[in-house]
């Protein structure tokens, strides 16, 4: 099973692709930081700061403008995710994000994909504020207990 | 089962609370349009222009600028959602969203409580960049498909 989130941003694909690969930008919509710029090969720690965690993820594939693929660990599984940036028009960039590993079995399963799906729509939206509106505030409000 | 989703926003209750009762404001983050302020005993048509959607709900709880309550059909079935504002310190609001009635077998079950969190998390975040930024062009921007 897979998690699948799409979302239309008024901006060019390499503005989105720049987004998630600088890791001078990354703390503007999703983790507050990156530890280098994303390539192929490379394992990248990423940090959130206002939620004290800390992970990695291990990029596998890199598509200047059009795909990223990284694995991560997502409670006990590896996961691969896939980002791919469509163009449908001048201008615009769809981005689907693909989460790839969910076991359909055991304990709570389902409340993990739930929270997959947050984080993904989360982070998003935040993106698109960012690059459309260059709001850097819309990060790190969701509350979890 | 329930899907519960929280969302801190840099406003008071109060302009929380106006912004999805006012049906002058809801076209800022969520439905392109709302057919009546929102009190109890009322059924209010709710537009979404975009995707050429069209429901409705009907409120049965108001306590201003602390609780909402109303029941709308998704998918097959009678939900009730509950919208509690909680004021943790001054000038903040505590957006929280439990929709209940969740039937936990049948085929897709678990398909419509992903699209549910996704519609939640994405409006929460659009409002919050309408009500902290006064970005108005968040919303209508998942692609389903």
């Amino acid at each position: 099973m897979n998690n699948v989130t799409k979302l239309k941003i008024k901006k060019p694909p390499h503005e989105v692709f720049e987004a998630f690969v600088d890791p001078a930008k990354i703390g503007n919509f999703w983790f507050s930081s990156s530890s280098a710029r994303w390539e192929p090969g490379k394992t990248i720690k990423l940090r959130y700061e206002e939620y004290g965690a800390e992970g990695e993820i291990a990029v596998t594939e890199i598509v200047e403008n059009e795909k990223i693929v990284f694995e991560w660990k997502y409670g006990e599984d590896i996961h691969k995710v896939t980002i791919k940036l469509f163009k449908p028009e001048a201008g615009n960039t769809v981005v689907e994000i693909i989460e790839d590993g969910f076991i359909e079995s055991g304990e709570g399963w389902v409340d993990l994909l739930i929270g997959n799906k947050e984080g993904w729509v989360y982070m998003l939206t935040c993106l698109k504020g960012y690059l459309e509106n260059g709001i850097t505030t819309l990060r790190a409000a969701v509350v979890h207990n």
